[in-house]
């Protein structure tokens, strides 16, 4: 391990990128699979009281417990991953941001989470999993970026499944999705008895389809749910929106994302 | 009746409106239930193509089928009522604007549509319902407007058991409810069989939660949805903006709806 940590060592295709909050740092590769907005915009919509413990599922390299902790003062977390190349980028961007004492990784199969960590574990699961489930004519379904975007290793129902058998009753589920799976996500939440609470779906623009939707479920919650206020990208200009930018920590910073 | 149509004799509490659209006007009765801006949305969010039927349920003073014939040419319209007064007043309106050869208005109740008019009659289903299925402690649950706004004579399944029934395979069901009964909106569609398609989220203003949903299904449709662009009311200075207005007829005529 580097000695240095604002110098580690880093592999041939990878960066570390700059999160924008407390001085928060990330080692990305970008042959694996680089953290985008819906990472930013989860950590955000996922609201987390003081001392409960938080399993992150398809956690990558890390990017939503490590934004999450600094948003959720004193709050512990647990990230699953199953690529060995993404898990290693988590530790060590663990360890980079020196966050060993409220997040451990673990590399293993998201569909022997509860028994790896124990039924109703958790109080909270959050999950930015893969979205897409056309897989057929995928051109290399063994590469790291389709595995983290296609349903290969698992399936939405592994997930919502798993989340819900490691969530004590009354816990939080938070997931960011595709809108076209909403049908889908919803009935599959309901199979899993996590009754879907909040929402929020996210327009590029004004005038666009949604194009992401964030969805805050309780497990055994009771039925009727709040769709909050429309989180619009972009202005008419073309610049990110105040709401967006303070979400990155760049409010009144312009438009550099 | 009254011969001539454009001064049609009125009941004590009632009164015309003009539809500001090709001079169609609409009695209303303010002690049973006013249209109100769902039924413009609905009416709006509804598309039916030349030829096909359709059938409105809880169709009150009719309002739906007169706006949607004059928006889709060429199209056909069964009203069903369960209230005398309403249905009633529905007819005087298909009379008032000389619909008779378009819409037929019936007096009878929703959980018999598929008896009353035959299995698979319809290529398209609207409905506005009641909303509200908290009924216990209404002050008169057998008062016209109660009816009209709570579940008391049908509920949410009832509507959409018939609708389903009603429908051809293949045929459009278009709804306008409450966002925080969406996800028992969703399930109850899967339920019978009609696949939500399309969904638009009516937000009050920009920085509001949804307070209305339009949502389309197909019978027997393939699971994928668009969530369609927002759809804001009212603009920062509480003007209503350019799309509201245009759907009132009223584009460029400022603010009075």
């Amino acid at each position: 391990m580097n000695k240095d940590l604002n110098k580690p060592d880093l592999g041939p295709s990878e960066r570390i990128d700059d999160l924008c909050r407390n001085d928060l740092k990330l080692i990305q590769n970008k042959d694996v699979f680089c953290f985008g907005m819906d990472a930013v915009l989860l950590s955000t919509f996922a609201k987390v009281k003081k001392g409960r413990k938080v399993l992150d599922l398809c956690t990558g390299n890390g990017v939503i417990p490590i934004l999450m902790q600094d948003k959720n003062p004193g709050t512990e977390y647990v990230g699953l991953e199953i690529q060995e190349v993404s898990a290693d980028l988590a530790k060590r961007n663990v360890l980079l941001n020196g966050l060993e004492d409220r997040i451990s990784i673990i590399k293993g199969d998201l569909r022997e989470a509860s028994s790896l960590f124990g039924e109703a574990s958790f109080n909270v699961v959050t999950v930015n999993p893969p979205y897409m489930n056309e897989n057929h004519g995928l051109v290399n379904p063994e590469s790291q970026k389709a595995i983290a975007r296609h349903e290969i290793m698992c399936t939405l129902d592994d997930v919502v499944c798993q989340a819900s058998a490691c969530l004590k009753l009354k816990g939080s589920f938070f997931m960011v999705h595709r809108p076209k799976r909403l049908v889908e996500i919803i009935a599959t939440m309901l199979k899993y008895h996590i009754e879907p609470k909040r929402m929020r779906l996210v327009y590029p623009h004004l005038g666009d389809e949604a194009n992401m939707v964030l969805i805050e479920g309780i497990k055994g919650g009771h039925s009727q749910i709040t769709v909050e206020k429309p989180l619009i990208v972009y202005n008419d200009d073309a610049s990110f929106t105040e709401e967006l930018l303070a979400m990155y920590g760049m409010e009144g910073q312009g438009n550099e994302i």
